[in-house]
């Protein structure tokens, strides 16, 4: 017997065509049933699971709408409970209407990703699917999304839980021949736990390894353009904005209150700081100084720098060129339509390591290449999200470092001889942190904090 | 064989937990069939209508979304077409991703309100009902909304059906009497038509008369509050816009373009006329002067012209009273918790035909009061929406005057003793006019007119 909770699953901040009220827990049929009504009288408690059913919901004698209900009976629902769900007109009013309604009616208002947290409570998945299901609803380009789908898949829970199973086995070993030493001889296994922490510390070391791409291909590139006034960095910013870039175009419109512009490029995502930024950028040498393009230039993933190849480098380039230098900086000879002044290699004597790419912004001449630079900087030429598993959480990335950080005490303990209990207490330690990922032992304090960040009616 | 349409049918502001494409027309099986792969490997053309299946979304070998997809078969639906629902996880880019995997396996974007126009023209629904389903969707207050879910119902197409069956059985009569003069006198008829003319010009008459309220239910009393400064408009307004009115300020943040802000009293909306109007209106009369105060009030249903009781009129107030004393003005003699030295009767010296609530805005005294006598005034104190039809659209009341000014023609025809064939052309022109209500014999054009105020994917 567990609470019904409610909530209307559909975007609220504006009308659709169709809303979605979700309703689960063991009273969720009971309640809907009481509010609906079809023109055979069907009683929804009777009806097949994953059936649909057209009709009306009427409240005291009131009709409040025409809507289909879906009823899909435990447990193979989303929460593993009983699921009701009542797609209704997509208005604002009618939606919370009947929301009301089912509250007044028996139900609870669902917090915030309550049904996911049933899902897992229910061990319908574990907490890494459960942390997909935001990335899902949350991803930007379509390697974020591929990556996440993945991860709610259970790509990454299998990894976890295969490391997990190497680990147990020895800790297994370990206590049965501290138990039965008689028998089982301790010595025995010596280098097979040795093989399998080298492996473990090897394999979490390449997962930790992809979370720096994982991040970016969830997250997006922090870049900033730099350039002096002129240079064509405005023209570069239409050219990137405008090809194949819908989507994005739609999203920014509802991230407004994130400080940063994003720009798909062919999945990857570069997200220029400062909404206000890109018109700001435009003028940050010369208008609003050095010192700012270096604020922005120091936490940026990626400098992208304007040269207006006609003209003369001059002491604000060298300025410029002195401040980025560390930095991963991708140089834009533009206006290579017009006669050129600047080459390469006038660029590579300051910034020996950038790369370097000839466009025209306003010809759109060379603009690929920009696209096949950035990938290189970034992905190595090799952005596909295949087989491979990639890290995007800064949680997962937490717990596997202090993962490796046990399992290489656990070899030190091999090599230093201690007596096997203190390897046994490093094995568990990189067991339990490995079991957060996937939500084993988690601590409720832990999980409310991750289902806090869904929205309502997930 | 009809088309394939698909679009998403949740709102895409913004992501919410989970997104509706729908998918309607003679392929909509066998596309989703080519995308949907399950555990059990179901193909959705052999599943039972009305059934719910779970699986992925999978496209060119890549898995994009875990979904839940909804097969309706025709007739039994709402456009009456195969139709497939396809709920994914609701983020912006998900929901577009599969949309547009859906267009490529053979689909074609649906126009705005392209399913519903499905469903008028395939005979589920008549015009007037499918032009309730955008009320609904639009629907500002519970009175609002309770009526053009009758209107969807088939309230009003009854009532219009009534009255052209009606119309339709004179007609007959005469055509039959013209046609066979020995067998039918056709002055059998003429007492019987007259009632009956009589009756039909009473009842759009009446019909005709709801719109008024009809008009005010669902779009709101365009409202403006007058008074000086430190008459206590704001406390007013912060009175009002506090209690129960939690739903209407989160429609107010998703209509902000729209230059006015909503208060909704128990069932009633009031406009507040400008969007900045609220802060704006608060010094109209001192600060932007009676010229502007004088606009405002000419196009306004309803003055509220809050007096400060504690300080004597002056000549700003004759004025204010004078511009207003042909309005529907509700007087609020307000601060009555204080020594007061305006009357009741003091006001109506100026204002014979207003209304007169004494209030403490402050202290929230007298607010229901106020409620009632906007109720009264607008509604004759009864806003209940119970069996009456209330006619809300222009286009409604548009036709509903032409088809009387046609059966006024035949009353006065009759008088005349015109020749029948007169009689039968009013009639049938009246028959028409009411037939576009409810889409009979409606041309294309309007049709596409109608159907294009929907959002997408309803």
């Amino acid at each position: 017997m567990v609470d019904t909770i409610a909530a209307i699953s559909t975007s609220t901040m504006s009308s659709g065509g169709i809303s979605i009220i979700r309703v689960s827990g063991s009273e969720a049929i009971d309640i809907v049933d009481s509010l609906f009504l079809s023109k055979k009288n069907i009683k929804l408690k009777n009806v097949a699971s994953h059936t649909v059913h057209y009709g009306n919901i009427v409240y005291e004698d009131k009709l409040i709408d025409e809507v289909l209900v879906i009823v899909m009976k435990a447990p193979n629902t989303y929460t593993r409970e009983d699921i009701v769900e009542i797609d209704c007109h997509g208005g604002i009013l009618v939606t919370k209407r009947i929301l009301e309604i089912v509250l007044k009616s028996g139900a609870r208002l669902a917090e915030p990703g309550e049904f996911t947290k049933r899902a897992f409570l229910n061990g319908r998945i574990d907490l890494s699917q459960a942390e997909a299901v935001i990335d899902i609803i949350n991803a930007k380009n379509d390697l974020a999304l591929k990556s996440s789908v993945k991860q709610l898949n259970g790509k990454l829970s299998e990894k976890i839980k295969g490391y997990r199973e190497i680990i147990l086995n020895n800790v297994a070993f370990i206590e049965a021949a501290l138990d039965d030493p008689e028998h089982i001889d301790i010595n025995d296994n010596v280098d097979k736990m040795t093989k399998d922490v080298d492996n473990l510390v090897d394999n979490v070391n390449k997962l930790l390894k992809t979370f720096e791409n994982g991040r970016i291909i969830h997250d997006g590139i922090s870049t900033v353009i730099l350039g002096k006034t002129n240079a064509g960095k405005s023209s570069l910013l239409n050219v990137l904005a405008r090809a194949e870039r819908a989507i994005v175009t739609d999203i920014e419109g509802t991230t407004r209150d994130v400080l940063e512009e994003s720009i798909n490029l062919s999945g990857i995502t570069l997200n220029l700081v400062d909404t206000a930024g890109i018109r700001k950028t435009d003028d940050i040498v010369e208008n609003i100084g050095v010192q700012k393009a270096k604020k922005y230039a120091v936490d940026a993933d990626l400098v992208i720098y304007v040269v207006d190849s006609t003209r003369d480098l001059d002491d604000n380039d060298f300025e410029i060129m002195s401040l980025i230098k560390d930095k991963k900086v991708l140089v834009l000879l533009n206006k290579i339509d017009l006669e050129m002044v600047v080459s390469k290699e006038d660029i590579m004597k300051h910034l020996p390591n950038a790369r370097v790419v000839s466009i025209s912004a306003k010809e759109e001449i060379g603009i690929d290449n920009l696209e096949d630079e950035i990938k290189e900087m970034f992905f190595n030429g090799n952005i596909q999200v295949n087989d491979e598993v990639y890290i995007t959480s800064a949680r997962h990335k937490q717990l596997l470092t202090e993962a490796v950080a046990s399992l290489e005490l656990v070899k030190q303990g091999i090599e230093a001889e201690v007596s096997e209990d203190f390897l046994t207490i490093d094995l568990m330690t990189a067991y339990e942190k490995l079991g957060l990922i996937v939500g084993e032992e988690v601590e409720d304090d832990l999980a409310n904090r991750i289902f806090e960040r869904f929205c309502m009616g997930k």
